[in-house]
């Protein structure tokens, strides 16, 4: 039986359940991609939301990416995202909850000796008529901030 | 069909499968607790694996803690440990792996605005005999290093 939702996280329900759909990317230097894509947003009666991502190639159905974390409440208005990627990349972003839209932005990344040198992250998740568009801006070392994926997602 | 391990996580490759158990743990002017545990390692033919943790009460099963993260190679006998924590903490650990031996410390960790002011985390997992020994120290802002967690997990 699912636990009843923390008050604290009441703003953040629209996000519950798992999307799945496909995406496209683009990266300076490198041709543009499609992909497939599946969010999962759980709750567990506590004040904070468990995220999990995965994508896959359109051809084969192989990996292409994964995200793990949590969503918490940052205060009246914001939020957290505290997130693990394969890559080598621990990340937290902060920013704005307002309606169905989030808004955040890389607070701090830390990255382990062999990690792609991920510098910043800005994301976008809106929710509309159960179709959940997500759109990803990254900067690396030596490549400023720029579009690298967006999606849209159907709830399943 | 589960695909191929890759061979860079071949040293890594003992810790696949589910683990659970019972562990106890202790923390400065607290009471002694005990909690139940299972730790999850999948592989993707990926050059990481995937890491999911979760703790709970045993009086009422309700959930404790929780751990999403990668485990990746860090090259020859090195390893490198990325995770989420839903306490608002983003950690980047490093060390060794010698035989079915890893230890790990907190190389960075980033906190998110409104996080438990997490410093520092160290981290031994053995297998042996189908036993996952596991142990976890961990300092505070205001705490020094101090022996936290420790569980044993039998492989399900």
């Amino acid at each position: 039986m699912e636990p009843a939702l923390h008050p604290d996280v009441q703003a953040l329900a629209f996000l519950l359940g798992t999307w799945r759909g496909q995406g496209e990317g683009e990266w300076p230097r490198g041709e543009s991609f499609r992909y497939g894509e599946e969010m999962t947003f759980e709750q567990f009666g506590e004040p904070f939301l468990l995220y999990a991502q995965r994508s896959w190639s359109p051809d084969d159905e192989g990996p292409i990416h994964f995200e793990r974390g949590f969503i918490r409440p940052g205060g009246p208005g914001r939020v957290e995202l505290v997130l693990a990627h394969p890559l080598g990349v621990a990340e937290v972003a902060e920013g704005t909850v307002d309606g169905q839209l989030i808004e955040v932005a890389t607070a701090a990344v830390s990255l382990s000796s062999t990690a792609s040198p991920v510098s910043e992250l800005r994301r976008r998740i809106e929710v509309r008529n159960d179709v959940l568009s997500y759109e990803l801006d990254m900067a690396m070392a030596d490549i400023a901030l720029t579009s690298h994926v967006w999606a849209r997602l159907k709830r399943v």
